[in-house]
This record gives C-alpha cells, sequence and structure tokens, in this order.
C-alpha cells in the first residue's frame, strides 16, 4: 500500500478495527545531561508539533494501546507507562486539523470517523533517553526530543496534555519512586538528588533530601564509594528493586 | 413516556444523544458517625448492587456528565469530584448485563449501542452524607449507602472500580487536603484525625500528625476551644479556604 492507500483506509475503514471516539496520547519524559525532555513528532501539515499518539484496538485494552505507541516511536517496551489523565473537552476540534491534514496531501472526504469528537487519554512514561530511537508515524515528518524549556507550539490541547502530565510527573516524586531505569544501576547521593531537582525544577536541600529518601527505605547503600572525587567521596547506591516495585503500586509517603 | 418505553428509547437510540463507548461511574464516598460509605444502586436484575453511572452527551465536557450524574443521584452540586482511572478491559463484559436487564423486563434487542464495548472512567468524590437524598435511576430498586467494610456483590467491574477508588483516595491523602464539607466550620485536631484514621482504616500517632498538618498550612487556630471536656480541652481549628483550594490544585507535600 501507498502511503496515501494508507491513510486513505484509515480515514474511511479505521473505524472497523479502532474503536471510535477514544484516543491515546503519551507524553514520553526523557533524562539526559541533567535536562527533562519530552518526545514531539513534527506535524507538518499544521506546521507545528504533536504528541505520540494513536487508537485503541477493537479487543486491546487501553493500556495495551499506550504500549504499542510508545514501543513504534521508541523501540522499547516493558516501560513503566500510565495513564494520568483524560482529555474530554467536547471542543478539541479535532476534526479541524483532520481535514486541514487532508487537504494538504490533495484528499477531501465527506464523512470519516476521524472527524468525529475524541475523548483522549494521557499516558506519561519517564524513560532512558539513551536507548530511544525516535521513529515519526507515516503522517509526521520528523520525531525528536525537545527540552521542557523549549517547547514548540503543539497541535490541538497537546500542550495542556504536556502541561497536566508535568505537573502530575511532580505530584507523583511525592508518592512514587522515580530513578530506575534512568540513573546507571549504581549511582550516588547528588546524582539522585540532581534527578530530582532537574523533573522538580528547584533546588532541594541536601541533607533534608537523603534523610528522606532514605526514611523510605527503597535505596540500599553499597560499601563502594566514587573514584577520582577530590574529598569526601560520596558512597554509591542501588534500588531495593523490591521495595521499589512495591512502592510503585503502595505509594510512598515522600514530602519534598 | 412510560418506564418501558424510556427504556427502549434509550437502547434504541441513546446513541443519537451520547457517546458511544463511553461511560462514566461514581464513586460517591459518604463520611458518617466515624464510618466511610459508599453509595450504591440495587440492580435487582443483577441481584447484585451497582455503581451509580451513566453516559456523556454528544456535546458535554465528561466532568460535567460526572456531575450530572452526582447530582442526579444524591442532590448535591459543587462537589469536588475529579475522575481517577480508566477501566477499559475489553472482557468488562458490558453486553452480557445488558442483555440480562432487558430479558428481565421482557424485552429483547438484536442490536443496540449498549451491546458495544464500554470503557468507564472513575470519578470519585468525598461528600457530607447527611446532605445527601439519595434517589434511584430509573433501572434501579433503590439508592444506598454501604460501609466499607460491609460491601454487597457488585456488577461488573465495579469491586475494582470502588477498590481503585479507594486505594487512590488514601495516596490522596498525602497530597490533597481533605475535610472541607465533611466536618463542621470549625473543628478540632482529634476530629481532624479521627477522619483520616477512619479513611486509611489505620491508627495514627497523635503528636506527628497535629505537628504534619500544621506544616501544610492549611489550617487556622481559632482562639477558642471546646466546651464542656473535662480537661485539656482542645482548641477550635478552621480551614484556610485560599490555602486549602491552592493545596487542591498544587498538591500538598503531606507524609503519614
Amino acid at each position: 500500500m501507498s502511503l496515501k492507500e494508507e491513510i486513505r483506509a484509515h480515514y474511511f475503514h479505521g473505524h472497523e478495527i479502532y474503536m471510535r471516539h477514544i484516543s491515546v496520547d503519551c507524553v514520553i519524559f526523557g533524562f539526559h545531561n541533567n535536562e527533562l525532555k519530552v518526545l514531539l513528532l513534527k506535524a507538518g501539515y499544521a506546521n507545528k508539533w504533536a504528541l505520540p499518539g494513536g487508537f485503541i484496538l477493537k479487543d486491546e485494552h487501553m493500556d495495551q494501546s499506550a504500549e504499542r505507541i510508545l514501543k513504534m516511536r521508541t523501540g522499547l517496551d516493558e516501560i513503566y507507562l500510565h495513564q494520568f489523565y483524560v482529555f474530554s473537552d467536547p471542543d478539541r476540534s479535532t476534526k479541524k486539523i483532520n481535514q486541514q491534514f487532508l487537504k494538504n496531501i490533495g484528499m477531501t472526504a465527506e464523512k470519516s470517523w476521524m472527524f468525529e469528537r475524541f475523548i483522549t487519554v494521557g499516558y506519561s512514561a519517564l524513560v532512558d533517553f539513551t536507548k530511544v530511537t525516535p521513529v515519526p508515524d507515516n503522517i509526521s515528518d520528523a520525531c525528536e526530543w525537545f527540552a521542557i524549556s523549549e517547547i514548540p507550539e503543539l497541535i490541538l490541547d497537546h500542550k495542556k496534555i504536556l502541561d497536566i502530565a508535568l505537573d502530575n510527573l511532580r505530584l507523583e516524586l511525592n508518592f512514587r519512586p522515580v530513578g530506575y531505569n534512568l540513573l546507571s544501576k549504581k549511582f550516588t547521593m547528588p546524582e539522585l538528588q540532581k534527578l530530582y531537582e532537574t523533573i522538580l525544577n528547584k533546588k532541594l536541600d541536601r541533607r533534608n533530601f537523603q534523610r528522606k529518601i532514605e526514611t523510605t527505605g527503597i535505596l540500599k547503600r553499597l560499601n563502594e564509594t566514587k573514584k577520582g572525587v577530590a574529598h569526601k567521596a560520596p558512597f554509591y547506591y542501588k534500588f531495593d528493586l523490591a521495595k521499589y516495585e512495591k512502592a510503585l503500586k503502595a505509594g510512598l509517603g515522600f514530602e519534598l
């Protein structure tokens, strides 16, 4: 099938395999060089950028749809991906942008399931930047990382979706562990603190941070210090994975 | 319209006014006599109970649908109602229970939008028990409060929805204030602590609790103590509403 045929099939027959009215949008955060980034697709037809997204197959669990989308755009699987909010404004105007897209490739349609109202479920993941190979979908021109401080103009309500994902990620630092998959297997306390500071976009008190994170019990201190540090070489830590997994599910009282 | 005509119209023409495939289920928690309760509908056709729920009008924001449902079942509005999770298992079997319901009232249908797959969004609210007048919907036999410890058998995945709402409510105590609308305008520290203990279903240390909740800044201590208490009369407090509202939105670091 040519790209045009693929698109035609999607607009005229997509509703035969996907559920109507519901889509999934993924906010994929990456951490690299002490910077928080997000993965975006270039929506050339709108001269804007977009979050990676897609639809739910008729017999598919929504979580699987999100995992499928994440896998296609990043090559990653087995990532802690979770829904964070449903966006249901009746004025999301998905019809307009779809018509614009078709017009741009010289196609028109009177009627399509893609012109109907969509409620979208936001999923969010925090992934290892270095392990991702960004792959655009067939209607986008590129797939690239953007620093949180340098987000370009986004289509639809995607800026709002990103903002709420970010608020949610920051809020989650209070009750879910982060860091596994983002830091090396062993890491120092300053490295872990830097991760928290980057996500929160603020400085944290060193002693307070150490005391609080140690109280959670998710860390194991190794009997080994970092080499090549001038003085007061910091100890290495690793995550206690059983406790980490448990805290992911049960929550973690952790006031920052 | 007779009830039967109403039901027929819903099954055969409901999709003309509601969105397909998406429903809303509400977990309404009430606090009364130091007990946490939940509002349920008697689904006589299944010999089980059910969460209050409904559908999204074609031009309605999903939050409005949930508010509309809450209002119909409880008479309440302007309640802090929020989405907490989307339930999307493709095996939710809504078809079966709808066929069972129709059969029970001597109706059949070959095809109905109600037999299609539904993804449901869970909304949760914590309301003042004494202000609620429970009203069943037109397919239910009763609307009643049940203590969390005495939940009867529920239809579909409603037990799972309730469990996750409860987990979520407990987790939220770590980062959102509760109590406004549930306690009197002025209340003592032991009364507030009791509310937290009831929701968490565990005892909390008195001093720790007081110190932590005061640190959040959402309380104002009044210059007045509770009368008629034998000794060490406790001070009254009230919520600082501006800070309370702000904390509802921005979160609250509060480790219990």
